[in-house]
């Protein structure tokens, strides 16, 4: 019956989806996208309200507006808030994608765009999940949809917005699928999430631009210097070397350790994918332990000086670098934020001038695997995928999760249906059709299941 | 005399210069910038024309062509060959000019131009002082011209335009107005230039970009990567690292060193000029020996990753940097060149693949101050300045100095008139007018000086 209906309405949902992919809401670039998060925002408001919700609005935040949509069947039900972000990361470098990012087409069973899967593809999933179960008088349970425009730059105004609207979000368990499975065949259920930093770091030389045989080797070169920070910011063990890091990481229990041990995992194959000849990370853990259960120290960006064709003699004046840190339970991300400005302002030579400014963060995530709704999920994958889904931490970070635990004191259950062949965040993102379509069948079925835990 | 001349000719010779820098010969940039370099050649031809020369000619050679010209007045007299450049370097970033860079305009009594110095300015005063000597009828001995429009990039082409041409370019003396002097008040003349290596690397991780949260702490980062290998090219002294490199540099001899040591240096007004509040260098050396007789090495450029607004957590695939040396003599530039880009593969880690190439180079110079040629152009300076010029090596290069030597087998004097304020290869490139019409003045008092010695 779920596939009849996916098969009968197939066109028109991905029609849907479309309208929404549409249209660039990208949130890390307001001059430019800043009138595409309210086009967003209002065409998610009318297709909640194609899906079945009651009443759908468009409510301000200090940012970029919240979707808010509801169904009430029975005040004395239990209550879902299901939480998605309809903003995207920039799609640049623009080059590589193999058709435009913006205007999604379906290619080899796959729907090709940003936001494919990150987040329009899979909020949808669950859009359309509730459209059936309403459709089909499914529904013992009340339904509350949030979704959020500020999610690719931590959410910055989403915590104030929960504070002021805590009993509009009422409710008894938080639903999300913004998370990726470990693969196709693998399906499985993240139970936590690493937090970030990130920084951005200016690093000034001399006032203007200097000619490198009249000046070179007399003063310092800001982008050798900015070279030489990120340098030390790593061990030869790959440890983060900033002082007190690590004092509130948690290593991993013996128990826990021995889990992900049974989590299959093909090095060969994954060198292969990436085409690299070695890994890299932190010694005396795994690579899976290395991308989930431990903190993890990146350059996201670097810039400075000629980049152009050819060969131009020049000292910079500045190089600047955005860098981040993906942080684990129990590290406080405006802790960690402050530890390294601070300590990359101590370190600064003086031969150059060092600015380093915090731009975003959140905190890290952990979710029980006893917990009712959790063991619903489980079932409601089981049913879709054939498979019992893998509990699993997961390296990625969803700041606000751990926001809503702190001010609505409800748990998250994180329903994600990614794949890591979907590219997101890089050029060519994408869904498969085939996990599109199991997706809405998985939430149908949790939503069943639900009502019996 | 001479002032009368300038006077009554000012706004003529001015304008003639314009003609020259409005052309944006930017040699590094032949995509945008191809068809400007025949326009500049042939603008100088014209000039060259009207200045004196018995016959002026544009000649090929495997880039942009060479513009030649020359006045012949005694077969059995002396010649004297001038070389200058007649492109310039790339004019970014645009928006830190204060007016247009290929606009020039007369400001405080400065052209404010790219090439109102290096080295359109500074050819031009050899022109018109050609044209002084010529007019009144003065000259003695042949000249010849010989203007090459791809000296920023390295001069590819000029060694092998030079071996061909061997009999045309037959000469006693090379004369070039291309270096700086100390300062306005105190008049130099360069008698040691460094030579230049100049590479780009590119550094490949992962086959995509990557999502810093989920891959984070697994792969090695290629921006990391390339930053560590560049920080491992200096040690703690500021000594360069790669092995081999200092095997043919010849240190600094004592009695120089005493001469280096009168040179008037004031370290706190450089510190200033340049805002910065401590230099750094190589251990053992003061800020004179770092630029002009030390070796040095420098990050001209490097990018990769985001580097737009606001924060992207990505793990990029590929970063890049533009790096040189400038060498001192007795440093084969070829032998540079190769000795770095077999080390850097040599040290890639196998996280990583390291893609080296070495772009251009040249040899440094040594001009003996005993030849009877130097002692006229000493001369010719105190004429025009007040005051004897100084002997100083310089920390730049002019790379086709040291092919003249050893194709033509001639010495070059470097008649220089440029000043550390010009701020060539920079934003806000200058020349003040002062300085150019004493540049013209000394030269035609070298012509003079050149026959009595």
């Amino acid at each position: 019956m779920i596939k009849e209906y996916i098969k009968e309405n197939e066109g028109r949902i991905l029609e849907e989806l479309f309208s929404l992919i549409r249209i660039p809401s990208v949130s890390a670039q307001p001059e430019k996208h800043g009138k595409d998060m309210l086009r967003c925002a209002e065409r998610w408001k009318e297709l909640l309200l194609m899906a079945g919700v009651d009443k759908a609005e468009i409510m301000p935040t200090e940012g970029n507006p919240v979707v808010y949509g509801e169904k009430i069947v029975d005040t004395a039900a239990k209550t879902i808030l299901i939480y998605g972000h309809y903003d995207v990361m920039p799609a640049e470098p623009f080059d590589l994608w193999k058709s435009e990012p913006f205007e999604p087409i379906v290619r080899n069973g796959h729907i090709w765009a940003r936001g494919a899967d990150d987040d329009k593809g899979q909020s949808f999933i669950q859009a359309k999940a509730f459209e059936y179960v309403v459709k089909n008088n499914l529904l013992k349970h009340n339904i509350k949809f949030i979704l959020e425009g500020e999610e690719e730059i931590g959410s910055p105004s989403l915590s104030n917005f929960c504070t002021k609207h805590k009993e509009l979000l009422k409710s008894d368990i938080i639903l999300v699928s913004d998370t990726s499975m470990l693969s196709a065949d693998l399906p499985s259920l993240t139970t936590g999430l690493r937090g970030l930093a990130y920084w951005q770091i200016e690093v000034t030389g001399p006032n203007h631009d200097l000619h490198s045989g009249h000046f070179g080797g007399a003063v310092a070169n800001p982008i050798y210097e900015l070279c030489k920070m990120i340098t030390n910011s790593l061990d030869a063990d790959g440890k983060i070397t900033f002082p007190g890091f690590y004092n509130d990481v948690e290593d991993i229990p013996e128990e826990e350790r021995k889990m992900v041990a049974q989590i299959p995992f093909n090095e060969e194959k994954y060198k292969q994918a990436l085409d690299v000849e070695e890994l890299f990370g932190e010694k005396g853990y795994s690579t899976i332990e290395r991308n989930g259960f431990r903190p993890s120290f990146d350059v996201c960006g670097i810039w400075g000086g000629y980049q152009g064709e050819g060969s131009k003699t020049v000292i910079p004046s500045k190089a600047y670098a955005k860098i981040s840190c993906r942080l684990v339970p129990h590290q406080d991300h405006e802790k960690i934020g402050q530890l390294v400005v601070d300590y990359f302002q101590k370190i600064a030579p003086k031969s150059v001038k060092v600015n380093i400014q915090s731009l975003h963060g959140g905190q890290g995530y952990v979710c029980p695997i006893d917990l009712p709704a959790y063991k619903a999920a489980e079932r409601g994958f089981e049913a879709a995928f054939g498979k019992r889904p893998l509990a699993v931490r997961r390296g990625g970070s969803i700041p606000i999760i751990s926001t809503f635990e702190k001010i609505l004191g409800v748990k998250t259950i994180l329903m994600g249906f990614g794949l890591e062949s979907n590219a997101i965040h890089s050029p060519n993102e994408n869904m498969p059709l085939e996990i599109f379509w199991k997706g809405i069948e998985a939430v149908i079925n949790f939503h069943a299941e639900f009502d019996k835990v």
